[in-house]
């Protein structure tokens, strides 16, 4: 370590700290929390007293065949001599012995991966001190068989470098001993072990210790400590800590420092206790102190749930505890110092804060403070009320709320208490988020009738198609066996927001009897059953859903407001119909990126002239049928353009395989057939002329408007007629038409020519000037990478990152749970690309499209309208990107406002 | 045009010129080429005389308001006396006069879309002169009424103008008078028409021109002229020539140069006479002087077919013109003055020329010189002759074969000269070359029996599936109605060598009688038809096929020795039997790029287990039908190794969708489900389990590995084993595994760790050191995209580029026929991307790919493989971006040899 004289050990305790929380790198995270706790001037908490050995000594004891530097020892004792002096007890003190814990701590927080040893200090000499202290003699024996057992196993075995065959460790052995007591006995539980057990069991481990590892158990503190000391530096190359690293890229030279801290006791009798406590209400953000505690315990009984913490004051009060004293009144001086504490806390760390306390003897100790996790309502409470109160700057309030949080506004969600106490039957994918209850039906026409009928349904299916819409426009919520979270029933359920689960591969339809089976539970038509689509679980009966009131809760509309202060990206949506188009704008939508006008086609009213349209022969019969759909889609376009008055509206042109429109049914094909008075096998022939073996990769897009000029002339006719007639209203509309599919140059040229020439025409023939763009979808690898070409000719972009993600993989939605769950499970893929922008590979495509369209075309207009434009993550790409907008269904435009206001807080961090 | 004194006029003839080749800006290519041939010391041809009007004037005449610079019509005025003295004629003279053609010459050739006019200073007056020099009164009208109607339309319709209608333009006009007195007279042709009739035409022709155009036809010499040199600068910026401009990128301000060249006359007696000659044999290359004449004839005579021309040597005589004297017989000074200046113009160009000459009442005038057309084996041997003769470098030699030349050499063709005299039926993608004849049959299964009973059959299907590969290979061709240049019937075609036509929709298959037809044509089940899959035509009936016999061609494999000399790109085959690979060997493959396991599974014996593997509940039942795939897969591999003892051999591991290897008919489906124990219903079930709705983008490649990992085990202790034995026996082998499908580095590392172990595990367990890489497609954008992560685990690139291809342009090569046709028509598309690499796009992520895969492991081999190794273009482009080989099937080693020489010689010059 050279000659310089270096600090290895850093003190704590009694309102002073050589340390601080900017000292991680050195005292890892845990110590110079600890410090900052102990010693900041605005703090000055009673932490228990203790000290730091640094990160550095752990290099160092590796650098130098593991011995520690000179001068270790001497810095230990000092620390612990100052220790001693705080706490007024002894290390190794038969009559008032000092106990200590030793707990490692790395820069980076490695739960679970490294050695603990508590109680160190507990010997043969020093148990009836502690005894007559505590007056809890079982208490003490307990404690001790737990030191024996932690260290023999994390310090003895692994020292004497034995490696134990799986299972026959020396823990595991000494667990037989104890297990062999309890059959004797008859128990069930360690805590009806009884003091005399449990000095046996001590006995009968130290035995088997020196039997086992030819070591006897050191009944001399300081050999405890240095063991302890020692195991948590050999636990950093451990092979759980090694690999633990590898995974989450922690270097190996940064070591780990080690905590030695008293320990303190909240059941040293009735004048101890121990608790948790919130410096703001985490159920629903209210400014209120709030927790809970209990006497004569240990941190663990209150989690153990045995018996019922109290109340630490009146604001804290429940119906599960309203007859229990609060330590307000029962120990109202300690409670004073604890509440004043709290103040300090969240005045310090700007957050509220989840503190755990223990009182050794009437002595508060604070053992841990820490961030506090809270839920949506009270996290957009805590935002905007901390700004309010000018605790925290707008910037950091929408760091303060998740997007998962504000989700739980969005929707009505399944009582979180029900769902404690119900079974959950099967999981699937969470593809529409909130809660749904309804009875189970088998078919979408089953699913409408029932509904007619007032009754509330759940549209159970394999999967769905166009042909189901209007079954799962009915159902309170949809389940389906088969699929992903961008098939048709997930992308159809979360436009609506509704509740949806999909890929549910455990459950077993069988449409011919209308059930479905999961294992042996048989549900039926008309069973009731209710699905968490936030979750993904699916339970039998009727859960209670809780609903939620956005419109009327100023929180959220303020919190919704600060982050529209904040965030740079306009938020537009993706809707079909003027009333989504309405729910979003009242979501805050400011225009649409992405209307499709597919979806116009099924009611049952169009869906005749479109599969006339289809099966054509000729230009005439196809030109005929398209003639019949154009008064259809200008009234469309009309309902969109108006909804949306003012704002910016992109249009997308025909998009799917044509064959998605054809009927699947014998008997539809019959019908059209007959409408279209030519035989049933004349029909077949020309369905089976359109099938394709990827249809994905087929016939679709621009390539129908290019093969088929005549439908992209009527779609931008209708568009345009429209936008004219309304213009001529004096209602202002921005209509953007969208070529998709696009590859080259070529085809938007092509497309745009077409586009171009009707829009001249109607504006001549309406007399009339429309404010209109024509751009592209960018969602073909090839686009991106020409993309300075492309934008030669389209005058905005729109990534379209369902198809992108889908070519640059090479995975097809559809199929893709073949393998995905698999891959995510091997962490063969990080995430489901399709739901979480893939910005390694996807991602390189859109910054290199997005600049070469903008090397072309400066000021390009740039937006994603795939389902990740509602992705929190994505949104984030997309505004590290330079993107002018994100677009998404409507019940997600608020997470997109969100994410792109915390989007815009990171970007500067970096 | 500034004051500097500039020469507008460059004069050639009589052994001299003012210009010469290297003047193409200045005085157009076929000005340039007429100054070489005349003025150049090594050559001073009897080139008739003329004069070049630079393309400075066509310029500085746009730029002057239409008018001509000062001074020009001095000059041409000099250069005309210069001509007429060395005619010994006078432009205008009415007993000697000189005609003159006036023709355009830009720098580039731009066929057809400018203007000539022939026979300038004919009138009048100079008429019975020319009549008495050749005693041709009908020749000397015909050229009378030739040049008024071309005047008239070329110069005077558009100087007075007039934008005609649609056929009512002046030329029309004269044409009608002209069929007007056919008609009265039953003439069938032109030639029938007398001297009377054509003087009478002249003379209406005038009045007709005077009515509509206002404006006499000049019968003076000078305004002739002038009116053709005005006609030539005005047609550089006629529409046709424009937009031709546009198309090819020639630049407006390039001008064009007007060329005014002395008429000569090959009919103006017995003393004159007219002809065509190569300096080497076109039709086999052979070093003789090669040519036709006809006596008393004009150009157009020879080509028109009436007359039989005569050889011009002994050498030159054939069987139908063995009756004929030679020119060397009837004109031997002549004659051997022209053999005298074919000698000079092979050595001065370095090629074989293609000779034009006329001689005029005994003097020899060459008429122009070109590189003369060939075919293959005559470009094959003139190439290695002239390196043998020094005449040209051993680059230069790899220049003159076109790979499709050499492809002649590889496949029996069908004679083309019965395919002259033939109907095409219909026409189809070419899609394995050569020629076919057979009897058509419908099924695979009739192939096969046919085939053993000795009948020679064509299988004629709307497309092919695996279950069709024994009757492929039993028939002499394949035909499909669907599919495109890379569906199965292509791919498994080329792969052999089989002639192959694709996607001829215009032939209707009816399966249930057996037979197709192509409108009316009916071909029934045994009716012959021949196929040219080189050029995609069908015949009805059984044409005659020439056979290649490159095995003994000296020529062919001195050439292909040459282009192993140039080329830098090594050359593998995609080859999956050891009977390809050994074909593949001695076409010159230097090992194998792509061995596909998959094929292997086809053959019945084995094919049952691959079912059994596929449709397993269980990973054991699984693990037990891979067991019984293993020692085929190892006698498989053995056998490709040992075909290629020396050279490495790329395994790919399986990878294509599951489902393709299930059987479709109910037949089969019931054997398998016996076989296997299950009932036909749960067969079926697990078959419907399988169904993917983009199978493309599914579960295939490496997804299936990794998500049944047992597989990819089986496949390389196939792999490792067999190549352990063989290396015991001494043959040394370089097996390279290949993973299909790669998109992250995840997977490729997840299939590595397999292989590695289970290559490690056989070396231990058969003591020997194998010499193996693993390596990963490139196939997936995202896998070019993060091309540097993946070569951190993959050891070897192979570019599978009908994927990339698919991926990038979001194209299913099945599917593409829906829309590829009219993309190609519409230009949308320059050429179809499954045949040559498109370089914009998908070219940019193969050089990305290479560039980031060879930063993280410099000096990465890396290949392609996909169907573009056997495309020229292709080759080439693999060459430019710094790949080490390009794979291919085996038939098209020697075109990739061919292409990858080309490559190196072009890079040189750019």
């Amino acid at each position: 370590m050279g000659s310089k004289k270096q600090k290895y050990v850093y003190f704590f305790g009694g309102g002073k700290a050589e340390g601080n929380e900017s000292m991680k790198n050195l005292l890892g995270g845990k110590g110079a929390n600890l410090a900052e706790m102990a010693g900041h001037p605005s703090l000055k908490l009673p932490v228990p007293p203790g000290f730091t050995i640094t990160t550095e000594v752990c290099i160092c004891y590796y650098k130098n065949k593991k011995n520690y530097p000179k001068g270790l020892k001497e810095e230990v004792d000092k620390a612990m001599g100052r220790v001693e002096k705080l706490m007024n007890k002894k290390f190794g003190d038969p009559s008032n012995p000092l106990l200590v814990s030793v707990r490692s701590g790395a820069r980076k927080s490695m739960p679970g991966m490294m050695e603990t040893v508590l109680n160190v200090g507990l010997t043969e000499k020093t148990i009836p001190g502690l005894v007559k202290l505590t007056g809890n003699e079982r208490f003490v024996y307990d404690a001790y068989r737990r030191l024996i057992m932690m260290y023999s196993d994390v310090v003895m075995e692994k020292a004497a470098g034995i490696e134990p065959q799986e299972g026959k460790g020396i823990r595991r052995q000494l667990e037989g001993i104890m297990d062999g007591i309890k059959k004797e006995k008859g128990y069930k539980t360690d805590t009806e072990l009884t003091v005399g057990d449990l000095k046996k069991i001590c006995a009968s481990f130290k035995v088997r210790i020196k039997e086992v590892l030819k070591k006897s158990f050191p009944d001399d503190p300081q050999e405890q400590l240095w063991g302890g000391i020692g195991a948590v530096f050999a636990s950093w190359n451990g092979k759980r800590a090694i690999s633990y690293r590898r995974i989450e890229g922690i270097p190996d030279e940064w070591g780990t420092a080690v905590n030695v801290q008293t320990m303190v006791f909240g059941n040293m009798g009735n004048d101890s206790a121990t608790g948790v406590a919130f410096t703001r209400d985490p159920g629903n953000g209210e400014d209120k102190f709030y927790g809970e505690y209990l006497i004569n315990a240990q941190g663990e009984d209150v989690v153990a749930g045995i018996r019922t913490p109290g109340p630490i004051n009146k604001e804290s009060r429940g119906e599960h505890n309203k007859d229990l004293k609060t330590l307000e009144e029962v120990m109202p001086k300690v409670y004073k110092e604890l509440f004043g504490y709290q103040k300090r806390l969240e005045k310090h760390y700007h957050d509220m804060q989840d503190i755990e306390f223990t009182i050794e003897k009437g002595r508060l100790f604070m053992l841990q403070c820490r961030i506090g996790k809270r839920n949506g309502p009270a996290a957009i409470r805590i935002a905007v009320d901390m700004v309010k109160e000018k605790l925290i700057a707008k910037e950091q309030a929408v760091t303060r709320v998740t997007p998962a949080q504000l989700d739980e506004l969005l929707h009505p969600m399944v009582d979180p208490k029900a769902e404690k106490t119900s079974k959950i039957i099967a999981k699937g994918l969470p593809a529409g988020p909130g809660g749904g209850v309804g009875m189970a039906v088998f078919t979408a026409d089953d699913a409408e009738r029932w509904a007619k009928d007032g009754k509330k349904v759940i549209l159970v299916r394999e999967e769905t198609s166009p042909e189901d819409v209007h079954g799962m426009h009915s159902s309170q919520a949809v389940l389906t066996s088969k699929g992903g979270m961008t098939s048709h029933a997930a992308l159809v359920a979360r436009g609506w927001g509704k509740c949806c689960i999909v890929g549910c591969s455990a459950i077993h339809i069988e449409e011919g009897t209308k059930r479905f089976k999961v294992d042996d539970t048989i549900v039926k038509e008309g069973d009731w059953i209710t699905l968490n689509g936030t979750k993904g679980n699916i339970y039998v009966g009727k859960l209670p859903l809780v609903e939620p009131d956005i419109e009327h809760d100023v929180y959220f509309r303020n919190f919704m407001k600060i982050c529209d202060e904040v965030r740079k990206l306009r938020i537009r949506t993706n809707a079909d119909r003027p009333d989504d188009a309405s729910i979003a704008r009242r979501f805050g939508a400011e225009g649409i990126g992405l209307c499709r006008t597919e979806h116009m086609f099924f009611d049952p009213a169009r869906i005749k002239s479109m599969r006339k349209m289809i099966v054509a022969d000729t230009k005439e019969d196809r030109e005929k049928a398209l003639a019949e759909l154009l008064p259809y889609q200008k009234e469309d376009f009309a309902g969109i353009l108006k909804a949306m008055e003012g704002l910016p509206v992109i249009i997308r042109l025909l998009d799917p395989p044509l064959h998605e429109f054809l009927p699947q049914e014998e008997g539809k094909k019959k019908d059209l057939a007959k409408d279209l008075g030519i035989s049933l096998e004349k029909l077949e022939s020309r369905i089976q002329k359109l099938h394709e073996l990827n249809p994905m990769l087929g016939l679709r897009g621009c390539r129908l408007g290019i093969t088929f000029p005549e439908i992209t002339r009527m779609q931008v006719q209708a568009v345009f007629e429209a936008a004219a007639e309304l213009t001529l209203k004096k209602i202002k509309v921005f209509p953007e038409v969208m070529v998709p599919l696009v590859g080259t140059q070529a085809e938007i040229k092509n497309q745009y020519d077409i586009i171009k020439a009707k829009a001249e025409e109607v504006q001549k023939r309406y007399k009339v000037k429309l404010h209109y763009m024509i751009g592209t979808m960018i969602e073909i690898p090839r686009a991106a990478l020409t993309a300075d070409k492309i934008a030669e000719v389209a005058e905005f972009f729109s990534f379209g990152t369902n198809d992108l993600t889908q070519m640059t993989f090479g995975y097809s939605r559809d199929d893709i749970g073949g393998f995905l769950p698999n891959y995510l499970e091997q962490k063969i893929l990080p995430k489901d690309p399709f739901q979480t922008i893939d910005r390694e590979g996807v991602g390189q495509l859109i910054a290199l499209g997005i600049e070469r369209g903008r090397s072309t075309r400066p000021g390009l207009e740039v937006g994603i309208c795939g389902e990740h434009g509602g992705d929190p993550d994505s949104v984030k790409f997309c505004h590290k990107v330079g993107m002018d907008y994100v677009s998404c269904s409507p019940y997600r435009v608020p997470i997109a406002r969100l994410a792109a206001a915390q989007a815009v807080v990171e970007s500067k961090k970096k």
